[in-house]
């Protein structure tokens, strides 16, 4: 079966060419160019955070830089989310407010955040170099306000700037890195990727990068030594060679939109209800490098989550699976509860709160029990008698005394469930809200150079962003900040290497 | 960083090549071929299960065959197997020992087995044809007894036949469809999968296949629209260009042995300390075919396993994870349970029995406490007062009545525990032998034929086995019998589709 890709071969039609046969899965031969239509030294793909990160110092390294964006307006995905950076070490903002953090600290927990799959050598990188980088955000016209916004949520509501972000505070991180604040919302109440896309792309236009809209990449070229020397695109529906002299980076989005492509690599995530991206993210940009050679990686992670706080007080509750059984410390961040109820309770979760603690959640989890004793919760959501009352009972007699000896939530929020009624409210896969985007891509080297699975560069090829796997590669230890900060960062990687780099020798 | 593969382009050494940039992450032009060294109609890559089908099928069609073994004998992992096959709708071996089967039934089983990623084609031509199947396997000269073994086990210890080999009994399986008996072992005592290899390896050499032993396939060589014409292999470690007319068969095997690939794309399964395969499973038929265009896919899968039955008394006992909580009905398939163990329960197990159950485990698991009363063990495992004890009070309250309220357990397993003293295995991954295999590799249709990541085919190149994603794409619903019978059943497939193949228009 062919994957439904939005189909844009087809639309196009040139008297010299059979575009039939254009597909990103294959690579288009240079010796079958009859002519370049557009040209520049870097040509980048996609006007997202990443490839306008790309775009800007390539630009500013002195090269020509052409984007080519398929919507009618930039911003990608990050201009639908909240737009925090994760930055640490010692940020203005940090010290502003009072918190000290070290880079050695902060590279200790971002190994952790990564994951099992964790690229040691960006993340060093990235701690070594974020402060520059944050100096480099500010410099587009980013304000961030030196305030720090205390109540757990995943984003601060208001323009606070910084916050905890990811799993710092929770056990076990918080015993292997001393914990900081580390997640940077520009200043803006609420999301703040839309703002901070205006600037990307502001910066990237003055820095003299071309823009073009409505410009869907579809194939890379290459010569015979398998050099990727420009690429295939439909622009306005036309098809137009476009020749990369210097090389093409691809920063067009992750998969989650594609729904084969998640079933053929990380068919789990199907479960999850509510993809988080553009249209764009149809993994087309991972299937041009894939076709020139380039390995992909981590295909089966994602960050998913149904969150269930704020209100900060559903921390104090607790998280059973079917069984009425707990499985996790409530209070680490959000993707990492939601990976355990996915990926290690089947799908099926509820939050236990009482009177004291309810409130509804942005992602309006229903309520599917109301009781007023622990034994009549138990009987309405039809577990056996003495399963989850038993849970809440040893759970209560633990939290009175500061502890909880199976998961070690924080003391901060353990105190019993003691004020009656009691509720219920169903955080299951097929009930609840569940968003989810992809964390696996193209194998890139620090500087954003694609490399074969023998780890091998692909001449001419570059990636950044959720086309790439990045910095974090495991939803279930991510932090909020982790995506924006790594797609801009290694991003510009790509843009400078790119432009960098030697002319290819074609014509 | 390079992948450490098992290096032999830099032994070979040939004055007219620089044989230096030789790699399985690339493909040869057949422009820089400077003459074919040898040739054949097809060209299979591995003496496995899968290359040896490919390779009779083939011959048998008409087909000049050349088969390339890196190893000095053949066999592959099949040799070190079972050697089960997974057979069902009606064997002769069920029909004999009594038991109804149902094709339907069958393949509704099946599609659950084959996990979330379950691909319909393949499920569906598969039981449609496997009883040709078994006669086919029957006619290399295989025995199969007549003789049913009822003991639950992994694989019968003696010369039986028929045997349960997955969860075809165990809930939620049973509900979906009408159990039958399908795991066919051939007649010998123990491990069959030695006897079996050496009547595929005969029959291979009857109908005719050429095998050269110790020949390395390195790099996939294609023309100038990416058809596969030939490879370049070490034979003896010297270079050689290999010319196949009709196509290329890679059943090269799996990846587990590559632990850089294991780490890139299922880093879980990095915890598995006993990885099932031969040297060759180093992935490199994957990126062979990787490098010509293939799509790989379900990367993250694997088959792991710590078997803690036989004795199947231990059926009886309970797994409770880290916190002394159930988490799984323990009758189920050992892929299935110790699958639980390493993605949901954080890699930490014990198995709990009373002095009636206990015996030795092949895989010999450490007992690491032994009590005479509940309380007694959850001490000694360090659990918190009112954890374990308070699980297996629950359990064998119900069990007393035949029931498992939580996991559904099957009443013939269940009983309290009660003749102390009772016994804690650890069925940990960091204290226990944890099995595995790989799932997941290149993407190819029923035929055979490999495909892009468009579905589109890449001509010539052919696949089957461990180096595709084949019939078995999950190890927690994994049943033994399903890795050969698929393997060997795809493998005749794909040596016939590139047997019937037009010949390739190169010099």
């Amino acid at each position: 079966m062919r994957i439904d890709w939005i189909g844009c071969a087809a639309e196009g039609n040139r008297l010299d060419l059979d575009m039939k046969d254009a597909s990103c899965a294959t690579v288009w031969p240079v010796s079958q160019v009859p002519a370049w239509d557009m040209e520049s030294d870097v040509v980048v793909v996609g006007l997202g955070v990443a490839g306008g990160a790309a775009a800007i110092d390539a630009a500013r390294a002195g090269a020509e830089v052409l984007v080519l964006e398929r919507a009618s307006g930039g911003g990608g995905a990050t201009a639908l989310a909240g737009g925090l950076f994760y930055f640490g070490g010692g940020t203005p903002i940090q010290k502003a407010c009072g918190f000290e953090d070290d880079k050695e600290e902060m590279f200790k927990y971002l190994m952790m955040a990564s994951g099992k799959n964790a690229d040691e050598a960006k993340v060093r990188l990235y701690c070594e170099e974020n402060l520059e980088h944050f100096d480099w955000v500010v410099g587009l016209g980013v304000e961030f306000k030196e305030s720090y916004h205390k109540e757990k949520t995943t984003l601060p509501e208001n323009d606070d700037c910084l916050c905890y972000s990811g799993n710092e505070l929770a056990y076990p991180f918080l015993s292997h890195a001393k914990p900081a604040p580390r997640g940077h919302k520009p200043k803006i109440e609420g999301d703040a990727g839309g703002l901070l896309m205006q600037k990307v792309i502001s910066a990237a236009e003055e820095a003299g990068a071309k823009i073009v809209y409505e410009a869907i990449a579809e194939t890379l070229v290459t010569d015979e030594q398998g050099r990727v020397v420009g690429l295939l695109a439909f622009v306005d529906r036309q098809p137009k060679f476009v020749r990369a002299r210097k090389g093409v980076v691809l920063a067009a989005g992750g998969f989650v939109m594609n729904k084969e492509m998640v079933r053929k690599h990380a068919p789990e995530l199907l479960a999850c209800n509510y993809p988080i991206g553009t249209d764009g993210d149809d993994g087309r940009g991972i299937c041009m490098g894939e076709a020139a050679g380039g390995a992909i990686m981590n295909m089966s992670q994602g960050l998913l989550s149904t969150p269930f706080y704020p209100p900060a007080d559903h921390l104090k509750g607790i998280l059973v699976n079917g069984q009425g059984q707990r499985f996790i410390n409530e209070d680490v961040y959000h993707g990492r509860s939601s990976d355990a109820i996915l990926r290690q309770q089947n799908g099926k979760a509820y939050l236990i709160v009482d009177d004291s603690l309810y409130g509804q959640t942005q992602a309006f989890h229903k309520i599917v029990a109301v009781e007023e004793t622990f034994e009549d919760l138990e009987k309405a959501l039809e577990m056996p008698e003495g399963s989850l009352s038993y849970t809440i009972e040893f759970f209560n007699k633990h939290a009175a005394e500061g502890e909880d000896p199976l998961f070690h939530k924080h003391k901060s929020y353990l105190r019993p469930l003691s004020s009656p009624p009691y509720a219920a409210l169903n955080c299951s896969t097929d009930k609840a809200i569940f968003a989810v985007f992809t964390l696996g891509g193209l194998d890139t080297l620090p500087t954003g150079e694609v490399v074969r699975a023998d780890g091998s560069v692909v001449p001419g090829l570059f990636a950044a962003g959720r086309t790439t796997a990045g910095l974090p590669r495991e939803g279930s230890c991510y932090s909020s900040g982790m995506s924006i900060a790594g797609a801009s960062f290694f991003g510009r990687y790509a843009g400078r290497t790119a432009a960098q780099g030697a002319d290819a020798q074609v014509r």
